[in-house]
């Protein structure tokens, strides 16, 4: 199941293309970039954050999990968008998750710092926020020698206007399950895991996720709060991701293209490598 | 000019490496990824913020500029690292913009939205805030053509590690003038307007940015700040980088690799262009 282009989320462009020395007048799609508030039922002030418009109501869930506010299916009671409104979402939560919305309002508050550069480097999860990984599941190598392949054919937005992140979700038979896309890497991956709740298919044990770009220790983090227990991506991750998944025990894949990647952490769940090694 | 990778600014890993079937354990080097504090004299709250060591001065006169903090060379009376740390930078600032980094608390303060996703939608700078641009200047194409191969030459850290993103200034003859790297776009481009701060070459009427990866609306904000009239990127800008780029007059040029970019907001800067179209 591949999400289709939302409507909003391409927006047409007047350009001038210089083509092996030929000038030519073209129209052409981008990827769309407009603010989305995100209104918690109860907290005072809205969540603001830029995005490519599309599947906002998993947008602010995944980013509500990502902060440790929404825990599971159940702390959701509903979320839509505002009534007439494609800017807007508006979420209502459970008692518990209420409180901890309103004191990740008053932390914020406490500590100013994070508008200016977003994260802070002081809220790293706790180890006993993130829930623990079982020892499997065990993939083929080949399975994730194949995945940037089947994930580029999905990213049908991509393929419009060159200008999307991706993250996607694969089952260890290595079929896609789902696949979302934003401007911004934080968002595809929210959006990704905020569908998982919706569905209420979180912890995600015996998945993986394939990042479109780099692997931050964000994108790592927001994987381990999801129980993710295989992460790749196509391009290089930070010390610090390597460092996370190292501590949460999850497999982290980099540099996954054409015949080749390399394997930062937890190696052991990609059958092949351990036999390659004995 | 170009900057030397800082010594912190890589970080030693251990790794299995699968190529063409054969698996190789083999000792890489990631791009480093760690908290910065940044502690503005008279303020109660730092600022924290991830980014890859190094540069942190400039990263943080560069970040207090992009948020209006920061509007001359002459605002900053002192910027260091705090004795014995690494990892904390703290600026000394001239009385009216110590009154705008208070400000900038407060409105944080009563907008706690943005630390959970980074930048807020409504902070757009008011075109009060921006520098008006000069017409000029006029840069041939080809020298545009060529700005990705100098970049790429400089690129020290990213040619060891894969994972760095760049921003580059450069003076309408193509000539390299800076170079900064960093895991985050932002912190890269933050970095350079930082550096060309101390240098006190602001603003960069006459030269060029040329980014790593795509064009994002924040990136080219903080260049509309900096008076950068020439924007260049490797990649795909969004809409909203579109729609700000006209609106300030700014040039701004995507997809800019092998013999070919493309032109989305003034192109009168760029000779060549206009009399191919005529």
């Amino acid at each position: 199941m591949t999400a289709l282009p939302h409507r909003y989320s391409q927006s047409p462009v007047r350009l001038l293309a210089l083509e092996a020395g030929t000038l030519v007048a073209r129209d052409d799609l981008l990827a769309a970039e407009a603010p989305l508030t995100i209104q918690v039922r109860g907290n005072a002030q809205p969540i603001v954050t830029m995005r490519t418009p599309g599947h906002d109501p998993e947008l602010a869930l995944g980013l509500l999990h990502a902060e440790g506010v929404i825990r599971g299916r159940a702390d959701v009671l509903a979320v839509d968008h505002l009534p007439g409104r494609v800017d807007a979402v508006r979420v209502a939560l459970d008692a518990p998750a209420r409180v901890r919305a309103a004191h990740l309002q008053r932390s914020l508050l406490a500590n100013s710092a994070c508008g200016v550069c977003g994260k802070t480097g002081i809220d790293l999860p706790e180890s006993g926020d993130v829930p623990p990984l079982p020892a499997g599941p065990r993939v083929d190598m080949d399975i994730v020698l194949g995945l940037p392949a089947v994930q580029r054919a999905a990213q049908l937005v991509f393929r419009h206007t060159g200008g999307l992140h991706a993250a996607a979700l694969f089952d260890v038979a290595g079929e896609l399950v789902a696949l979302r896309e934003d401007v911004g890497r934080h968002n595809a991956l929210d959006k990704l895991v905020g569908w998982a709740l919706l569905q209420d298919r979180l912890p995600l044990h015996g998945h993986m996720v394939l990042l479109s770009g780099r692997a931050s220790y964000e994108l790592v983090q927001k994987c381990a709060l999801a129980a993710v227990p295989i992460v790749c991506a196509v391009s290089a991750p930070s010390s610090l991701a390597v460092e996370l998944a190292r501590r949460y025990g999850i497999t982290l894949i980099g540099f996954l293209r054409g015949d080749r990647f390399n394997v930062y952490a937890a190696p052991e769940r990609i059958r092949g490598l351990d036999e390659a090694r004995a």
